[in-house]
């Protein structure tokens, strides 16, 4: 199952960490490409130098017209959005068809989002009916999309933290490979 | 079981956003109470107006010592790193611990969170070891946490969600009782 997330309304200047955010908790939970429909190379860059770190196949590509790309896709489209169906009402069953799509197009917002997305949506999610945090939505969409398989899973990067119980560890490959 | 946030780091002007984020995770996903280090008005102002709006019990203090606070409590310190024991290897037992405690401190940081956090804390725990943003390990610890079951619940608040497929419902409770 392919994985990728749309983010809408971005605005470079004043949205840079949430969207950031956004980036590296797709990422993190699994997503292999962000789009993002404001061009922001910095932001491109910035998360190609996390994913040149820490691994993976992930990337970022902005400046991607969410219209086009939600009409043209062959994904089942997942628009996240408090007003939306409970993920806490989904039994398995509805979770496992969702599983078995070949690709899915995950739409987080920022501020408004325009009623066109509802409609083009295949379907409107709410993680859980309470206004919160498109950050925290995609997460714990994704967490629970992938069953928390993903969070076990060594990306294969350069630099590789070693969970600790007090303090940090970070083995750089490189440096290993030195030695 | 009580669930209090310490949020570490905050600067009103640079961090609104994200520790706004980072409150209104906490409220969605069952905290009762979010301690912000740097005194700031409007943001307890901000989630009050949320908390009236959208019922429960939560609350934002602002201009706490997490020092002082984390020292002199009784609760289980959790401080949420990405260099910490991976939740992903946890058993039921480990959660099942947890959750048997009457009151759990989770701590989130913003930028570089000092060493002694680390000493304080009970336990320090990665919500998967790769970078992310506190606002997601915030949402999926605490899913994890109550299993899920806080996102079923209604607040009661005078503003109710009612999930839809498509578009949006909210009843202003308000309005239904003056009909």
């Amino acid at each position: 199952m392919r994985v990728e997330v749309v983010r809408l309304g971005h605005r470079p200047e004043r949205d840079k960490r949430m969207t950031t955010h956004v980036c590296l908790t797709a990422r993190a939970f699994g997503a292999d490409r962000v789009y993002v429909d404001t061009a922001d190379n910095e932001l491109e860059e910035r998360m190609a130098r996390v994913t040149e770190q820490f691994g993976g196949e992930f990337e970022v590509r902005t400046g991607v017209s969410p219209r086009g790309l939600i009409k043209s896709s062959r994904a089942t489209v997942v628009h996240l959005t408090m007003y939306g169906e409970n993920v806490a009402a989904w039994d398995e069953a509805r979770w496992g068809e969702l599983r078995s799509k070949p690709c899915i197009l995950v739409v987080v917002g920022s501020t408004k989002v325009p009623r066109e997305y509802y409609e083009m949506a295949d379907v409107n999610v709410a993680v859980g009916n309470q206004p919160h945090s498109e950050v925290a939505a995609l997460a714990v969409f994704l967490d629970r999309l992938t069953e928390g398989e993903v969070l076990r899973n060594d990306m294969g990067g350069r630099m590789t933290v070693v969970p600790q119980e007090r303090g940090k560890m970070v083995i750089d490959n490189d440096d290993v490979e030195d030695d």
